[in-house]
């Protein structure tokens, strides 16, 4: 029996039009153009319209996907959103998407993984289709950090943004697709980047919204510290165990944080700038959003058999990395 | 080559100490112990400690688990938390308690789909097993509900509790374990049970607190009807597409939120009070924590190769059903 593998057969990613540039914070907060450049690589990121919500973002990425791969919503069976800012607490925003775009015989969840939120959600989605329960899952990361922002804190305001993509894992006969995943996780890092209150630790009270603890905390340096030990330890683990020289790498597709970061896990790899897929720029970190924004504003420059590894660090602490063939 | 099945291997419970009886409830809003009983078939229900958050409840579960089978935390491959109440928005309650409970090898996730929390947690552990990824998972379902809820509501605050449990998942090769799942949702139910705000659809401020809207909401009449009609529906589907009877079916595990649905789904099963377990006179609806429940308190009476049917409805809408074998 040919073994099955879940391959990428389609990528869509989606940006809200609103422009949040450097120029526009320097009026917000005290920071300036040429410290936010140097120190992050981010110019400009997007804002969601007023109303506009994940379950927006995610309708546009499902139809997306639907149109270029030529099939219907309802042919897809399960939809997993990786996102920290879903439409509302409970229901999961894969329950609205589901419902605003048609895919009428989908089940699906949102999962809760932060920054590895996609990384988390594709796998989630290779198991299932590798194991033969579905034929068509799409895998969402997406996030409006607009709306857990607190645009007076300038050591998080300048760095995320919203936006995100979507993928389609189709079964695959020829050994495409996803090859291998690392995934981990360390709760003893939670403190350092976290939303403080609105769990059940420490529920919504007025006064703790007064204070402006339901947004962000990031503890900028200790997250940064683990981020490059992390991401480029678990890049280099997954070459080695899979006995990938840095010539085999076709493209590492890293989680947008900080370009610092970006730098330190392709040099980890041996890799040339030319192969490191960085749009940080122009969307700044989106979350579980950046890794499906990079495939879909690379895919016209992926070729078929093209390795490519994912890899991404961010809150819980959660990191990992996912090893694929390109499969189109 | 054998068939590798997923079978739950130890199952452990929580409820914090504290208890709100309906006679309590009495004293803070316009019911009555009759009314609250004849309407839901609750009594009592537990509420978490002051500062006691869900990966409390979780560590304990952890903890319990791994006692019982005589397996070391570190030997945990992955948790899946299937809840709406973790510790923060984000990172994951999985996060904190593969921290708190020594699960040093482990990653997981929370995955929300509310009362559908742990059948979806199940599901996604049951293809990790089946697919050989993973030999130890723990799926947790388990809810902190007095941390979303309005005390002053009469339509939610007799209706939910606090607790949960968990499950551990391992191969079987005697055919044992999970047998089939069906999981469905449909998004456009979302209005009649939900948190309405506090997601990316309308971020937290101080109006929309004082507002109480950051609470559950429930439209019952209409959660209740379609509660009745998808969760007895999908019941009687599983067992129609796997062949069983009445008599086949050994015990119906069903979602605790109303005595009536529970009633309405073992009718449709065919089935007779003493197959259905039954406990929500003491805990009232637990959100994604009835389930593993009700599979604690009835573990010493359940034998190996028992036909169990796991069947649920909740916010989103989300439902489905699950038949497993009982495998010690």
């Amino acid at each position: 029996m040919t073994k099955i593998t879940a391959a990428i057969t389609s990528v869509q990613g989606y940006v809200p039009e609103g422009i949040l540039s450097n120029q526009d914070l320097e009026k917000m907060v005290d920071t300036n153009d040429e410290w936010i450049t140097s120190r992050t690589g981010i110019k400009e990121r997007r804002l969601a319209a007023k109303g506009e919500a994940l379950s927006d973002f995610g309708a546009k990425i499902v139809a997306g996907i639907c149109e270029k791969r030529g099939i219907d919503p309802s042919e897809i069976d399960m939809i997993v959103v990786g996102s920290i800012t879903g439409d509302y607490r409970f229901p999961s925003a894969a329950n609205v998407i589901c419902d605003k775009a048609g895919c009428v015989n989908a089940w699906g969840f949102d999962l809760s993984a932060a920054c590895s939120g996609f990384l988390y959600a594709l796998d989630v989605g290779r198991v299932y289709v590798e194991n033969g329960t579905y034929k068509k899952i799409i895998v969402i990361g997406a996030d409006v950090m607009s709306s857990i922002i607190n645009y007076e804190d300038r050591a998080t305001c300048i760095i995320f943004g919203d936006g995100g993509g979507g993928v389609l894992l189709e079964p695959n006969e020829d050994g495409l697709g996803i090859q291998d995943a690392i995934l981990r996780s360390d709760g003893a890092g939670r403190q350092f980047l976290l939303q403080e209150v609105g769990g059940s630790k420490e529920p919504l009270t007025k006064d703790n919204i007064d204070e402006r603890r339901h947004y962000v905390f990031q503890e900028g340096k200790t997250v940064f510290k683990h981020a490059v030990k992390n991401m480029a330890g678990v890049s280099a683990e997954i070459m080695e165990r899979n006995n990938l020289t840095s010539d085999d790498v076709d493209w590492l597709v890293p989680h947008q944080a900080n370009l610092r970061i970006i730098d330190a896990t392709a040099n980890r790899m041996g890799l040339t700038k030319e192969k490191v897929m960085v749009n940080i720029e122009k969307f700044g970190n989106t979350t579980a959003g950046t890794i499906p924004l990079c495939l879909w504003e690379w895919e016209e420059k992926l070729n078929k058999g093209d390795n490519l590894v994912l890899a991404s660090f961010g809150g819980g602490f959660t990191w990992g990395a996912i090893y694929l063939k390109w499969a189109y």
